[in-house]
């Protein structure tokens, strides 16, 4: 049902995108074009991912989903650094980090809660990913911004390279725990067997070779209509009175992380709480400990760099949001009320940009 | 024994109280009467509030604890702000939120743990309390002191009211959860055992109809007793060379928690560390999540609206009393030194609100 | 092997640092000299400990190692007091937190990871040394820094000499409560096994009067070196284009640790994970709640007193390391990953100090 609708939106969408944009349509219905298209393709890259995460198995499964939904996020991010919209990139990457955290989470666990009273996920990857969360978000954003106070602009942007390499230095090394010294020493018997069951149960989609042809063709029109979105902003902006923070951390965040938001709550609403963290907090660690630093390094290669200084508003939600979600994910369960919990902190940050 | 004082100081005092006020006598005089009476008055509240806890079993006994204990609290708070004492109002809620984790918490883990070397308390409990507190103090309360700072004072106070709507609604959610959807799902055997042996241990000091007059009748009297309190506050800050901070901080919160301090160190030395616990964090939370931001809606009601808005050193020692706490009760278990421990956080504090 | 290589270190740096200072050798050969020699001497003061602590079992082990290494670095600390670096204290204060807490953990989980798969420490020791590491930082150094703010350097002495007698009662209270009141109470069954082979086992290097002999001579060693190293420091920051602050925090800190960083990954390597950590966070612990408190009150005996305050980078490294620490020692149990994850914070720090 909802999959007809996003091949409606995708196969109306393009093309309206292409000819709109050629035209020169009104700048407000073309950024609701683009945005429409960008998340009926996030979608189609969502199932996709899906289909070649059955093959793969949950883990890999739930990487693979992270990724290619934070492909688009890198996207359009690329296409803004090189527009020099440093601020708006840096909104919409407190902008991912918040709506994975929260947003994502929140609705998983809310929705999965409502059917379940009481869901499980691995008490050892969340602790893992906890130790990661206060890594890169609590020592290597918030070191910059503390330090960068009596810096000049070339010594900060010396640390924010440093901190970049070193960030996605660890975000390898991390990769290779997982999925090569210590695959499956902390996988429990139950998540075992449940892996086990979902590998004969389901059934992918699509074939592997259709699901990468899907993939690629939808990763090429996603980057093509990023293009032409991130120069709508400036313009939207003004026609409803939003700052730019508000399009990068709200509007950015919820367009480029659809995809997410569609597969994790499903995953949940399966009582496969596993895959669904994985993908909220998987992503999450991929956009801080990936996304952002290789941002940073891109933006070298244009006329404006980007450290990697957040706004305090910016550094604080995130920071706040990380204590929120370690504590909370502390026990391994979940229920409707924690998925409440995170989304009204949401809310609570979501007035806060707006009002800003 | 103490009964007994504390029904000579309100028989003594109340009177006193009337009559001071009347008369016109010293400030000074007025104020100790003040506050002597509503110590033995909250003590009154709180064995009523304890009458009727045990016909209602220690989970909802606590609650009512909690809420009477926070009566009193509320009632000062009202005619604070009715006088245009924001800053006392911001100051005693700050003042409540460190008594009751520290002080009320620091004294019960500390007398009990005298008496016995291990303390257990429910851990499901303990680590959803964590989850509120982390809500309520790192998030509802920074964010808008962060983004105040970048914000007129019309936006300020929105911001403050969508927050507190938000607090309100997720406190709501939190009764429904605790005593409808998940009403002892995370009960231990144990506990459900304790529970089950106080109901045929503990015989009511009163009446259900008794406890209710009584409750009744001392509301009404701290009512009254509160509104003169608070227009003594100028001259003794002055007389003593005290801040207003402190005298909220410390000395409001103190004479308004005096209930609290008493029944959770009674429970705590009974071994019953579920009920303690209860009485100390419930409490922060309900202050927190409730008699907060009910406290803003109704300053819009007077001249002098008050903004969620704290001083940034009552924001930092709230902050880091609940980092605190959240550490030390993640284990299910106390003792002496943890006890010690929240003592000394609390004097720490209380040392920098006097020099301030 | 390295034990020879430290024996001609120290009986040919000890001689030299003598015959160098009388000479007036050049002052950058000299502070080459002093680092040397002071690291030697402080193998020999942890070997010297290991072997008391054979003896003595591995709790108070742990301690004594943590104690005379952090002899080192109060007899610089006082020295440098006395020359009036206040700065330099504070810094080598943080570093020592730092090293302890990011380098010395860090490399002990890393190299014991490496060998070993997964390996345990007390649960029960981790989370009341997390409760005490969140008590020293986030609020006993925390709460002098905001209020300071608002505060003339009168008042912020008092606070500081307030908060150093508590730090210091606490920590005479900790010891109390491990040493007597709850001795053995959280010991696991393995810990109590491994404890009891590891007396039969293991040999001590030296025997006790020799030991002591040997602690005694080179703590007057390290005093006398500390002394003319401390005069080194403002030549050797003009000559690297180093800051003051950069010598405290990673050159004094590392030079100061030396033995604790050698004992504690030794015992990493030899699985003896309890050990490791008591010495990793058990000194940050005596740094924090005895070390830094007892320079405070040393301090007013000399011209320049020294409040607890820290820079702002300073303090926000600690505070960003413990919360680290505690949410990835909260399992009681370690890898490499993790070692490696507290080694990147480090580095990070680093570059920080460095640019700053």
């Amino acid at each position: 049902m909802t999959n007809k609708i996003f091949m409606l939106m995708t196969f109306i969408g393009v093309p309206l995108s292409v000819i709109g944009s050629l035209m020169h349509w009104p700048t407000m219905i073309l950024f609701i074009i683009y945005c429409l298209s960008i998340v009926a393709l996030a979608s189609y890259m969502g199932r996709a991912t899906e289909s070649l995460a059955i093959v793969a198995g949950p883990r890999i499964g739930g990487l693979l989903n992270a990724t290619f939904g934070n492909a688009v996020e890198l996207i359009i991010s690329i296409f803004s650094l090189k527009a020099g919209l440093i601020g708006v990139v840096l909104a919409s990457l407190t902008g991912s980090v918040l709506g994975n955290l929260l947003l994502v989470a929140g609705l998983s666990f809310f929705v999965g809660g409502i059917k379940f009273k009481r869901q499980l996920f691995n008490v050892h990857d969340a602790r893992h990913n906890s130790g990661l969360l206060m890594f890169a978000i609590i020592v290597a954003f918030v070191i910059p911004e503390v330090f960068s106070m009596n810096m000049n602009e070339t010594k900060t942007l010396s640390l924010s390279v440093g901190i970049s390499i070193i960030l996605i230095a660890l975000y390898l090394a991390a990769l290779f725990f997982k999925l090569v010294t210590h695959r499956g020493v902390y996988q429990t018997e139950e998540s075992e067997a449940a892996a086990e069951n979902g590998h004969h149960e389901e059934e992918p989609e699509w074939g592997k070779g259709k699901s990468i042809l899907i993939l690629l063709l939808s990763t090429l029109a996603v980057a093509y209509i990023s293009e032409n979105l991130v120069h709508t902003f400036h313009y939207v902006a003004e026609a409803f009175g939003w700052t730019e923070l508000f399009i990068g951390v709200i509007i950015v965040a919820i367009v480029g992380n659809a995809a997410e938001h569609a597969s994790a709550i499903v995953m949940a609403y399966k009582n496969k709480m596993d895959i669904a963290v994985e993908i909220a907090v998987g992503s999450t660690l991929q956009i801080a400990m990936f996304v952002a630093p290789v941002l940073v390094l891109i933006s070298l290669l244009f006329e404006k760099k980007m450290p990697l200084v957040f706004t305090l508003p910016e550094l604080i939600t995130m920071v706040t949001s990380v204590l929120l979600m370690v504590v909370i994910s502390n026990d391994g369960e979940s229920n409707w009320f924690e998925g409440l919990t995170l989304l009204a902190a949401y809310f609570i940050m979501g007035i806060g940009f707006y009002l800003l």
